[in-house]
């Protein structure tokens, strides 16, 4: 099979076997993939990966030992493959397990590739009626949901999201629905309008950032969602958050941050650092039509140009960027 | 009446007049202040801070217009004057609101005074069976007991506080009535002795900390409070926090921390920020002998002596340094 390698000297489309699966997997025949930020940021070094990246994917299933029923199946996957022993794989959720595999992130070879293995308990069947231009984006859909299943988010509090970038636009999109006056800050108007078209308050700034600006304008807020992607975005999250407030944290940058926690501790923050979430909850999402990604796509390649799509996908300001097998 | 002052060139004892108090205002006789560290950063500049400083502190009434019945009562007070109109202020909580005064530490006259005001709500009497040398540690008790306010502490959770100063042993001394496995990390001997001797585990650590060998011995923590006076403490309970767990940061440094945020975004934990507290919760456990500060008395010295009581409190190691009137 044909397969993308992220390795010492970049990408590359090199051809390799076939996954063999064993009782407990499946073999899935991959149908879409997006490009996400950490596969940019995994071929920059980022988690000092090498292999076969891509961990937002829809496929078709092609073996299914355990499971035959389910061959010839559309499916999307949960990308974490815990131990299935540890305290947290008991619970269900493998997100956390200590000796944990993502899929396309670590230890595990994702999507870039016409064929991926998936264990079977990560599989998750897709609803007809989700296109797989909408369904590709279900990992994203439940990281930015994710927030909603850390803290209550009530209609009457007063919620920004700071970042338009992919993720920003899918957190604004999603969380509108457990608060309607949420609203986006971010730097690119066409972004913006997406947001604006779903009834979502939208704040364009300029660079540099006036976050005090903010402040005097709108008001503190008592949930700030930090998605700028930059390392010091915490601090504009703490300018314009009230006293006892909540920023929940979703930028993963390799640099360390250099952060006001004087500020922090005086008006007592919570700052809370968010991640995966769950894949079934994203899909209940699309299947009832509560956000449709549709607007967030930039372009569709088709695989055998994988290369250009990455170029695409690292263009500052480009949407999601998805490949087609 | 003679006065501690702090401006430009350090200490200096001074005469000034006797505060003069409005209706809602009472006028205190003070008996026992103690150093805290935040009034060591107030001289290094700190806030910016000139004129009275001192926020730990036992008083005589001596003029109370409004109230004249509690004239010759022994009272500690809260330090947060706030507006009394704001949404903080009607909820009964000074702490934060935005147009607050702090006593001895911004725009309102501390305690290193023969005399000072304060407003009459933040009065509080002290018992009869609470000696002057606990009651002083009424305010830094209740900053410490303020983490069992933010968030619940379970007899079942494993917990460790990072810092032996005398904040982290307030800390620890207090939050053993909650968590009856608390631990202790520092590296003074003595100062760790006073932890044991209250059945609370220890571990004294060298210089370089290696919390990677905490974690290896100890497991994870569900919860980390990070009262190490250093800016970057957070990154120690980092490595010692489990996934999903909260850190307690109570260091307030004047220089920015360069954290781990990605570490923190994908364990998702929560760094929730911690100041002042309850000055009526402290009193009761002062009152019901739950906390003994007297351990942590290092030395009283007479208010004519007080450089030289700042001058010890300032010594490495030093633990809380009292001045009498």
């Amino acid at each position: 099979m044909r397969a993308v390698l992220f390795g010492d000297s970049g990408l590359s489309m090199i051809k390799k076997p076939i996954p063999k699966i064993n009782q407990r997997e499946v073999l899935v025949k991959v149908k879409m993939v997006g490009i996400c930020n950490t596969d940019i940021e995994l071929i920059k070094g980022y988690y000092g990966f090498k292999g076969v990246a891509g961990h937002e994917f829809v496929g078709i299933i092609e073996q299914s030992p355990q499971k035959p029923e389910i061959i010839g199946k559309r499916i999307v996957g949960d990308i974490n493959r815990g131990c299935g022993a540890c305290v947290w794989c008991m619970r269900g959720d493998g997100r956390h397990c200590p000796a944990r595999q993502i899929v396309g992130i670590a230890g595990w070879d994702g999507a870039f590739a016409e064929y991926m293995k998936l264990p079977l308990i990560n599989v998750r069947i897709v609803d007809d009626n989700i296109p797989d231009e909408c369904a590709v984006f279900s990992e994203p859909l439940a990281a930015a949901l994710e927030i909603s299943q850390q803290i209550h988010i009530t209609n009457n509090q007063r919620v920004i999201v700071l970042g338009d970038g992919k993720l920003g636009l899918l957190i604004a999109l999603g969380l509108r629905h457990f608060n309607h006056r949420l609203i986006l800050v971010g730097k690119h108007k066409e972004k913006l309008r997406i947001a604006a078209e779903h009834n979502i308050g939208t704040i364009c700034i300029g660079a540099p950032y006036d976050f005090e600006n903010i402040a005097r304008k709108e008001g503190l807020f008592d949930i700030v969602i930090e998605a700028t992607g930059k390392a010091e975005g915490i601090n504009d999250a703490l300018k314009i958050v009230r006293p006892e407030g909540i920023i929940v944290a979703k930028t993963t940058s390799r640099d360390f941050s250099k952060i006001d926690m004087a500020k922090a501790v005086v008006d007592e923050i919570s700052i809370i650092g968010s991640r995966c979430g769950d894949i079934d909850l994203a899909l209940s999402f699309l299947r009832n039509k509560l956000v449709d990604p549709m607007p967030l796509i930039d372009s569709i390649y088709p695989f055998e140009k994988f290369s250009e799509a990455f170029e695409r996908a690292v263009t500052p300001g480009a949407k999601k960027v998805l490949v087609r097998f």
